[in-house]
């Protein structure tokens, strides 16, 4: 297919983008055009684990190597044993409403990179994302990115939108890969992080985590964050899970309707079939007559073709 | 004059800084190219007490003239009585390390808009900055930025530099109007913020002011903030106190050398003269031979004509 979003397949969902899109670029100022993107789901792979999780755990692991003392205790004894399945059920349980796990896990999180410069972190990030490779998808994480939504990122910058990516995922996990990936750059990448301290020295000074939180942006804090960074309402939101939620109703304003759509995992052939942590998301979808985007029929191809 | 830069006069401030951008635009990646400004007393007037403060004034009065128990308690009492002796005061204080009254008259600020939308905020600060005038200067506060400064904005915009906002000073109050006076939009703007919280309703929302502080933009936490919103370190810096010292040694890198700038205030006839809160930065920018812009000497206009 010619035109934008080639690797969409025809029908009412890509009829709906490009309809509001064309309409938008007719009517809105282009400074209100303003879109934001979910990460983990939306633009790349979240099964059958976060990327990030992936990396988080190599660095635990790396901790119990060196301290046996750490080997029975979470979350770095689920990282010593490589036992995913702990790992993947405290994301789908908070995702129920239950913390208690992803608190664990969290604190685990806080301890990993604290003390690392912001350097240090975006040069380890890197290669992990362009060395490690996933799992089943037979590619590199930086190679995970869905092609349908990256054109969809370039149609709306064709047509004035300025996007921005805003995650419940580590931000400066995010920054070192998104300009290549989706053309996003790293002013643009809204997204959790940790604690940051300004530590003093002879050439500039470094930047060094805490080992404390400071802003886990999720649910009802991503339209916080959106206003914090951007300054603005969005008029497009896209996202996949129940976190969205809230950023998907910010799109709505008092003087006019935005576009919301959700991405709905159901292709296990090309990629993974899950609706878990997205339920609340789906059925307000249903409710409020949101485009889902359907992975399975909506996409014709998910990725690129993967560099190898 | 013609050329970069024409509000300036020439001599070794204006020449360092075209020299320094000339050699940045031909030997420093564009992306690389960041410059950050402090707001109050860099970009616009801050005496004979910032701008904000009288807005904030102007409310913590009007919540005074409801409810009189708020007349003998400060910051309210002050903000009555018009008492710009004790408000001023209070920032001079804080640049001297003693923070006893600008808490107190932080806890007033946070009552001041709680529960505001940042829409009604933005209209108010925006309506504010139009219609109230400088007590001396005979302008509107949306006219109180300096012309050398909007030159050098523009200045380096033109050479591919990027251009922030890194004020101390509240950030949802500067961005109604930073786009018109700098050409520097909201999401370009860092600041302090108060805590916001999202409201859902039918029409997608609001995001409200709680009574509670979330970053107060200052000292160590400025590098920080540029940190959080940029994800680079800037190349350009400019400030003019001691709360922007660590700002402008976040310029320098192990890499190379930033240019860092301190404003001067020392033209008691055309702006103001004081250097109360700015010992420590001068004495820095002396020991390290970073240019210092006297408003005496460097500037051969300080303001651009006001619309009246």
């Amino acid at each position: 297919m010619s035109g934008p979003l080639p690797s969409w397949n025809p029908g009412r969902t890509r009829t709906a983008i490009l309809d509001f899109v064309a309409d938008a670029a007719d009517q809105v100022a282009p400074e209100e055009r303003v879109a934001v993107f979910d990460n983990d789901g939306t633009l790349w792979c979240e099964k059958p684990m976060p990327i990030e999780l992936g990396f988080i755990l190599e660095r635990l692991a790396a901790m119990a190597a060196d301290d046996a003392s750490l080997q029975e205790r979470q979350p770095w004894k689920a990282a010593h044993e490589h036992d995913h399945g702990w790992l993947g059920g405290a994301i789908t349980k908070h995702y129920h409403g239950d913390d208690a796990d992803v608190k664990v896990l969290l604190g685990g999180v806080l301890q990993a990179f604290a003390g690392w410069t912001v350097d240090d972190y975006a040069s380890a990030a890197f290669a992990f994302l362009h060395e490690a490779r996933h799992p089943t998808l037979g590619r590199a994480f930086a190679d995970c990115g869905y092609r349908p939504m990256v054109e969809l990122l370039h149609h709306l910058e064709d047509n004035g939108f300025t996007t921005y990516i805003a995650s419940g995922g580590d931000r400066d996990f995010m920054r070192p890969v998104t300009a290549a990936i989706y053309g996003i750059p790293p002013e643009r990448v809204v997204g959790s992080t940790n604690a940051l301290r300004y530590r003093d020295h002879e050439h500039g000074g470094s930047l060094v985590y805490a080992a404390e939180p400071d802003v886990f942006d999720d649910g009802p804090v991503k339209p916080v964050r959106i206003w914090s960074r951007v300054g603005r309402r969005p008029l497009v939101a896209v996202g996949n899970s129940n976190g969205d939620l809230e950023m998907l109703r910010f799109a709505d304003s008092p003087a006019r309707r935005g576009l919301q759509l959700l991405v709905l995992h159901d292709d296990a052939e090309r990629e993974f079939a899950y609706t878990a942590g997205a339920e609340r998301a789906l059925a307000e979808a249903d409710a409020k007559g949101w485009p889902v985007i359907s992975v399975k029929d909506d996409w014709g191809t998910v990725f690129a073709e993967a560099a190898v």
